[in-house]
């Protein structure tokens, strides 16, 4: 089905609260096959919210009007959809039963305001806590959801979905897949598939850069599964082939996760030491469930002490070449490996900025090691951007090389910021 | 003035790429006294795009439509701006030049379409390689501008808000300011602004949850600058006088840049010890830029081996308490500040979840410390959650006492998810 979304929210017009839930919802509606046509964000403005909420009734089939549902006082949503919608407020005793609960338990004042709703509403989820409901207007569903994204997210797949697959006679077939590529620029990557987006009218394929990556979704659609299934597969396999190396992640799988997954069908752990990156390579890694599993410890050796403490850098190396060189990120990443008696052992060693650039290394400039108990290899990397970017970057491409190793044994990193084997390694 | 934003791209309502960008012109244009009454988002659909750019000409009277500028095949911006207000596209000599250019340094093929402008545009940055235009409609002026968020600002800043100032002779004066609180929920920190958000028309309070913190922005606004001024000047004190300890960072300085700009005034330095945590408490200390002036080192630490080798921590404590545990928090702290010869040490060890969690250290226990040369303090904490959020919550919670700590020297941490000083600390 073709629907809208209204973000309502003083704070998404501000600017200060980004706009994730509708992103979310949009996602999730358009992986069962309904059609996402517009998203209109408004302030708490009964003005404004009643001239969308009409506009939006009047071309689409079904619509999730986000926010403005909770307990403070900017809170407007039910006041304006009574007005708007000729449905006076009424009091829903088990909602109220409920609010009564929860302040009972110790979770604060929440007051009964929540409890009022207008005449028509159907509760989504009785036994919840967040105020959801749909109304039926004009032969129009309107659904009204909690602004938080897990709330939302929750009212969408066991309450919004179900009803409108029951309402839905014409859907759509889906297939969907986001390829997660490192190392190509967006404009590389769509050269590559250029010619291959007008061939076919019921395949698609988006560009969506999600820094540091690049995002390649395909998507087929149609009315017959098989069809589409067919279609869905020969693309897919034509992506994966034009980009092979360079995808690190599918659909949900990140990077890190993909990592972890690879070292834990081996049986192999790895071991981080950082300089510039600060630790956001050994959060990365442990962001995934279970990687107390493949990950056994990580130095952030900011000062040269710690690099000679506790990864057994020689005070000779950082003498002789600066604690910015490969010979460094090689000692660090080997002497993280042997400290940890691990399998792997990755090092990095550079400048994030704003300052601590020279001439022979600006800013930017990120030496990265990968050692294994048989080989220790490092390269020089020149990447752009602003401090956070640089560590992105930097984080990103020494777990993408771990990566590479992982499934091809390859020694040398794969991507445009590499600016060769590094001098003196 | 009052004006709308319109977004455009597939990508935005597929959800896979957030809607960042609207977000941060949003915010730009407010605090430059404009208002924005709507953000409106659509694919690259031709007749929608259509449809929205002629309603919002209708009701604004400025307008900002952000991407499908770019070069990639399913950018169509101008053609079909070029087909809805009837300019037909025209070849603009020095953008094309612009484009050869860049091809020439080795940006990579770019190709010509985007120097296919329609006609009547103005280019706004005749020396940038970003394509943004302006194109005066009826008397409204429209800036195309790119979707990318740092080339959106950088148009912005420099091209947009200066012309509209100068169109613009019913402006308002706008003052407004971000509390940034951890520790309180979002109810709590309404219940005690309420009665205040009443009293005064020109005034207005926004709660924001931006977890784990809650935002509150007041904004004062009127046509006399010195009224705004006395009004707004009123409502920061009574915030600061009503949330004191739980402010930790105000507008764009945050909680890790607040406590970094302590510890380097005091000369002060630290070191941390995680487990849990996995590197996000030392990846959010460095990630402020000098950050080598006040952090010296940090220890993943996520077997008890390098627990015991890099941070000192006894077998036996590990032994008889447990990993979690406050008196492995305390060694941890304690052990990296000594082996740092720091002032200040931070330690964290915890169970994120999902797995590893016991009746009486059930998912969510935490145990965080901080060491000083005169104590080492450890407190327990029950944070709720999923992983990732329980490891930002104990990242935050860490980084929060310090600060407390070197605001007013307590050794206690202040929140609601302290569960009291730790049983064998």
């Amino acid at each position: 089905m073709r629907g809208e979304i209204l973000a309502i929210g003083d704070e998404l017009l501000a600017g200060r609260v980004v706009n994730t839930t509708s992103s979310l919802a949009a996602e999730r509606l358009l992986a069962s096959g309904h059609t996402v046509t517009r998203i209109t964000t408004v302030g708490d403005d009964p003005a404004a919210i009643t001239e969308c909420l009409r506009g939006a009734l009047r071309r689409a089939e079904f619509l999730l009007v986000s926010g403005g549902l909770g307990p403070t006082s900017d809170d407007i949503t039910n006041e304006v959809v009574a007005q708007a919608l000729g449905r006076p407020l009424v009091c829903y005793p088990d909602v109220l039963d409920r609010i009564r609960e929860s302040e009972a338990e110790g979770g604060g004042p929440i007051g009964e305001k929540m409890a009022w709703l207008p005449e028509g509403a159907e509760v989504l989820n009785p036994e919840g806590r967040a105020a959801g409901y749909v109304l039926e207007h004009a032969g129009v569903p309107i659904f009204f959801l909690p602004g938080v994204p897990d709330q939302l997210e929750d009212h969408l797949v066991h309450r919004v979905l179900p009803r409108l697959a029951r309402l839905d006679h014409r859907r759509l077939h889906v297939r969907s897949r986001t390829f997660r590529l490192f190392g190509l620029s967006e404009t590389e990557v769509n050269g590559r598939l250029r010619d291959r987006e007008r061939e076919d009218p019921h395949l698609s394929i988006g560009y969506y850069p999600n820094f540091p990556e690049v995002f390649v979704v395909v998507t087929a659609q149609g009315h017959d599964a098989a069809d589409v299934a067919r279609r869905f597969g020969d693309l897919c396999d034509a992506v994966t082939s034009l980009f092979g190396e360079f995808i690190v992640g599918i659909d949900e799988e990140t990077l890190e996760a993909r990592v972890g997954r690879l070292l834990s069908e081996r049986g192999g752990r790895v071991a981080v030491a950082e300089s510039c990156t600060g630790g956001l390579l050994a959060s990365r890694i442990t962001r995934v469930p279970g990687s107390s599993g493949w990950f056994d410890r990580g130095i952030v050796a900011y000062s040269n002490a710690a690099k000679v403490a506790h990864l057994g850098v020689a005070p000779a190396t950082l003498e002789r070449f600066g604690a910015v060189s490969a010979p460094v990120a090689g000692e660090m990443a080997e002497g993280v490996r042997r400290a940890a008696g691990t399998g792997y052992g990755l090092g990095i060693t550079g400048i994030a900025g704003p300052t601590g650039g020279s001439r022979h290394k600006p800013v930017g400039t990120v030496y990265i090691s990968l050692s294994t108990p048989e080989k220790t290899a490092a390269h020089r990397f020149a990447f752009p951007g602003t401090r956070g970017e640089i560590q992105a970057l930097a984080a990103e491409a020494a777990l993408d090389w771990l990566r590479r190793h992982l499934e091809h044994g390859s020694y040398v990193p794969g991507h445009r910021f590499a600016a060769g084997p590094a001098e003196g390694a």
